[in-house]
């Protein structure tokens, strides 16, 4: 049976996991591809930590050159993370002819463009499966069983830290500090959880994704970002009074000829499928035109699920390989009708907002009025508590309203004296 | 460009759709996949009708033997549907060396054994990822991205005529007659709904997923098959003030080493993704040991959601050869943990049941003796409404047990002089 030989750099969690799959699965898959996936080499800075998975002494190399030079070597799977040197790696291995499968998305998102160009200018390939959604098969999907489609939109909840953090602060109904140690505990939140948690990390997985449906490869730069740290559990409490859950979104969308993206908490109707994703999951929802509207739902991150992701590369590749096609990958088609990216400040939403105010008569008047001065119409209003002499939340739901307008007509009612907090404004999307 | 030519047999409305897409996106399509996809020859015994969309004349046939015997046609299309003479185009052009795509679930259902042993034999390859779900990439899913896992189960909304029902009888308050005629008026419903309504339809589906998950080619006769006519809006009504929705299931599913392949109106709790999938969409909830708990979702039906997942299987076709692969598609692998089929009798389940008595002291005394007596335990009971001297329901729900047991527990119970008419017993999945 013929044998792809496979170089492994970075043995990790993820790389243990593929490496205990391929091995523990041998006939398994092999009796499926019809070939054999051979891990020839695997390197890391650790090689002598235990693992928990039978590897040959002599498959271990502390330097990655002996991957990459190694002319026997077919595919390189890097699982090292961060941009350097894993990118010198990649870029290197695609010179010397390998094909690449990688669960890098801060590298693919910060370095893609060069790197994608790179391997088509070799005719070789990077699959990257493994770094959005984990196993849940959304790039596949996107790539090749909707390969007839346009595609209006994607909105994804791909943050499994955020989601859970937002998801326990809704059904607990405790705080978000609450909610992060909690995460923190159970291993959903790193140390650090600032990438996580302020939407970097989903701005990541939006790049690639936005790549996927459009064709077109965003900067972190062009994305705006707002993250979950200021969500708070009233702003939820009453979200879910008014039959909304807050979820961090991660949004692709065609707008006539410009395309938005955008990441930020947002207010989804309670009947919505993407309200009912809770906890670490992940999901994409995905407007397309001939194949309608889908949802992608599974676990977002775990050793084995990701694992999965990378064998399922790993086999596309090989496939590739067996029947010497030099580049599989299907080419990303670029979305022409698309003229421009639109801004934060240009996009139409409704919106939630919540003011906290004096408890006078007169004062939803005075609101009002700025609002209107904007042409921004109310869709409904509710003054949540009365404590008398104190301050006092109203809760607004505003229909479709510029952006731009909304932020000026909050900063003018930021400055009227009966406004005792700032102002809370959330996007409501319909999906 | 290299040009792969395809040869359709059935120009109806997935074919047409097909045809325009390929047409319409000529180069969005060729620029994707590195080559033409060229429809070289249609046939269909109606050629005169008006399709909006331009062939041109010489590529008509009304013989499916000119398309079966041009030596120059890499691949047909057949879309005809009906067992008889699909299968026998089908297997003929396999002979003739050429690989297949079919959108017809109760052929392969029925016929599927043979037809894919025929192609395995001839290197070739049959697609069909029209036939379950239709533009939701489910069997490439499950064939690919899920390459490395082995499944625990799958459930499948996999019917949007009995979904619709179900979803107008729940969120309508409307009766079966009422919500089967509304189908029908849109559209949803053919004027002999017996194939979808009485879980035929599903059934030919579960085949095939049981195939993609298991390796296991069972029959129709192997499948407990229920559907969903006897469905009444009091048991949906009931279930719902429980917590459940009751959705028609197709389910696969492996417990110790046997295999359960059943399809029947399932109460599903309300928390779960799967109970928020309402009318005419599909979704399927697969649990698998590496990537866990994932759900497809979308529309199941519809000319060009079906006509996308044609499109994407041609794509992979043309892929495999234009690298001159003879048969890309990856083999099935067969659960060999799997010893036999578990019959619906020896299945173990949570159930509702409802059991219309007369009003009287002791009535539940006596069916829980008679319950009691076969080991089985209640988890709930509720006296559902008083209405003097008349008979009136009671709604339990049981722990865990034996059907076989509860058949015969049911079937003495309904001996009681105390009940009035013939008890309902609903299975629960907890999914």
């Amino acid at each position: 049976m013929k044998k792809i030989n496979v170089g492994l750099i970075g043995f990790g969690n993820v790389g243990t996991g593929a490496v205990k799959i391929l091995s523990d699965r041998k006939h398994f898959l092999s009796d499926k591809i019809g070939l054999e996936i051979n891990i020839k080499k695997i390197c890391d800075k650790d090689i002598s930590s235990k693992r928990n998975v039978s590897v040959g002494r002599s498959q271990f190399s502390k330097d990655p050159k002996e991957i990459i030079n190694d002319p026997q070597i077919d595919i390189i799977v890097e699982l090292i993370g961060g941009i350097h040197p894993a990118k010198e790696y990649i870029a290197e291995a695609l010179k010397k002819g390998k094909n690449v499968v990688s669960a890098n998305k801060a590298l693919l998102a910060q370095e893609g463009r060069e790197l994608f160009a790179l391997a088509q200018d070799r005719g070789k390939s990077i699959y990257f499966e493994a770094s959005v959604g984990a196993g849940i098969p959304i790039i596949k999907s996107l790539r090749e069983g909707l390969v007839a489609n346009k595609f209006y939109s994607i909105f994804g909840i791909v943050n499994g830290t955020s989601n859970f953090i937002l998801s326990q602060m809704s059904n607990n109904n405790c705080t978000f500090n609450n909610a992060l140690n909690e995460a923190k505990a159970k291993g959903f939140a790193e140390k650090d959880p600032t990438l996580d948690i302020e939407g970097i990390d989903s701005a990541h997985k939006l790049i690639l994704l936005t790549y996927l449906c459009f064709g077109r490869f965003v900067s972190l730069e062009d994305i705006f970002i707002e993250g979950i740290s200021q969500v708070s559990l009233a702003d939820i409490n009453y979200a879910k009074e008014l039959g909304f859950e807050i979820k961090l979104l991660a949004i692709a969308k065609k707008q006539s000829d410009e395309l938005e993206v955008r990441v930020h908490p947002t207010l989804i109707p309670k009947m919505h499928l993407l309200s009912s994703v809770s906890g670490i999951f992940n999901a994409f929802y995905v407007s397309s035109d001939l194949a309608g509207n889908l949802l992608f739902y599974g676990p977002g991150a775990g050793q084995l699920s990701a694992a999965s992701a990378v064998i399922s590369d790993l086999v596309d590749l090989t496939q590739g390989l067996k029947a010497g096609m030099f580049r599989p990958t299907l080419n990303i088609a670029v979305d022409k009708s698309i003229k421009k990216l639109r801004r934060i400040n240009e996009i139409e939403s409704r919106y939630y907002i919540r003011f906290m105010t004096v408890d006078k008569p007169g004062v939803l008047a005075k609101i009002a009025g700025v609002l209107a001065k904007f042409g921004i119409s109310i869709a409904s209003v509710t003054q949540k508590e009365r404590r008398k002499a104190q301050v006092v939340p109203i809760v607004m739901i505003i229909h479709e309203a510029k952006e731009k307008d909304l932020r000026s007509a909050l900063e003018i009612i930021g400055r009227l004296d009966i406004i005792k907090e700032k102002s809370v404004a959330i996007r409501i999307e319909e999906v």
